[in-house]
């Protein structure tokens, strides 16, 4: 695989962008160092005179962009995404900064469609967002000023990943398929309704524990076919337990 | 030295910056790298609402910037300067790449200040202002689309010196002690006058000799005492020949 069909691989993913200008800004960014995938998640405004004027002459990334009412349909195909923050967090996923994750996301993006997903200007991604993700990366910032405009750190990330493709060189397909967003997804929404069905998880306090399954799944990197036996195991589980 | 007092020695000096938005975009840049002093070359709009509203909350940068005529008095004091450029150019200086140009850069920092020159957006450096610098620096881009914004280029090259400068833990002072930019263009000065006085040089085209004699000095990296010993000899040459 060239280095140029790796790039071809990654999508950026702005979630509810507050000004269109930072959309623009973010497709240039994207352009100059070969991106062309965008994907805008409930922006406040877009398209608009802002953004294309930003853009420059990135205007064919704006056009062909997807706009998408929520994250879901955004990671939609992706095999790996990676949660872009300014600040750590107390959810332990795994932290890299942006050099090792443009690394890791070349890598992953040898087996199909990759995702960097940014929040919006001020407060970032939900924690909810963020566990949708399979790693979280932090731009090595100044501790007492770490907030970087959005398309200057698009840039950073988008930089990071030309780099780490062109220093790879070529891309190996690894032997194991990995499984895409949407079947982990499925995976997590039947984990869920069995650990209810079982009386494992408390209806009213549920989340702080599938967040934590999540991490230990995200990190394990499923495979589609890991993804099957695991809901052979929930099903079996469902159809084991006493009637209630 | 640490990570800290190197980053302080660090300048960024923007030249003929048509946008004043891009000037505060930079300083925000710069502030969420650790660096914070600007140096303005003749800028169109300074201060100005546009620049501060880009600053978020560096205005403490645009504050303390220094506004000059020239690039000349910008780069007074510095021991190492690198032209950011977007394309590489005829003039055959050492061309690096930014995370290179990085490296350096920090290790020049140690033994006195520094600086990242930047020419206006749409056309760059000129050749002169290119042949003030030690070295020229580019980042690699897309090459079908490598015009970046302004203010993002300022964000790459200060994420390259700060990631430079943490790698590099300390930093250990070298025993020369480098000639600072005004003695060097002093002696630039003194060698055209000589090279006329011997007729070496044609007054109506010397340009372009004088543009290969800087760059070989560039590429030495003078120190002070042989810049007193090649004046020196200048000295002696305008002293010793022919009355006209």
């Amino acid at each position: 695989m060239t280095a140029g069909a790796v790039l071809d691989n990654i999508r950026i993913v702005l979630c509810h962008t507050s000004h269109p200008g930072n959309i623009g800004g973010a497709a240039r960014a994207m352009k100059t160092m070969g991106l062309t995938r965008l994907h805008l998640v409930n922006p406040k405004l877009f398209p608009s005179e802002d953004s294309s004027a930003m853009a420059a002459h990135a205007s064919d990334v704006l056009e062909a962009a997807h706009v998408h009412a929520e994250l879901d349909p955004a990671l939609t195909g992706t095999v790996f995404a990676v949660a872009c923050t300014a600040r750590s967090r107390d959810l332990s996923h795994v932290m890299l900064t942006a050099r090792e994750a443009a690394a890791r996301l070349v890598h992953e993006a040898a087996r199909g469609p990759v995702a960097l997903v940014f929040g919006p200007e001020k407060y970032g991604l939900t924690v909810k967002e963020v566990s949708r993700c399979s790693v979280i990366a932090m731009i090595p910032a100044n501790p007492d000023y770490s907030s970087l405009n959005l398309a200057a750190a698009v840039q950073i990330f988008a930089y990071e990943a030309r780099q780490a493709a062109l220093a790879t060189g070529s891309f190996a397909q690894e032997a194991f398929e990995p499984a895409p967003y949407e079947d982990v997804e499925r995976l997590f929404g039947h984990l869920e309704q069995t650990l209810y069905d079982i009386e494992f998880l408390n209806p009213k306090s549920p989340k702080r524990l599938m967040q934590r399954l999540r991490r230990l799944f995200q990190r394990a990197r499923l495979e589609r076919e890991e993804v099957n036996i695991l809901r052979g195991v929930l099903a079996a589980m469902q159809k084991s337990r006493k009637d209630p």
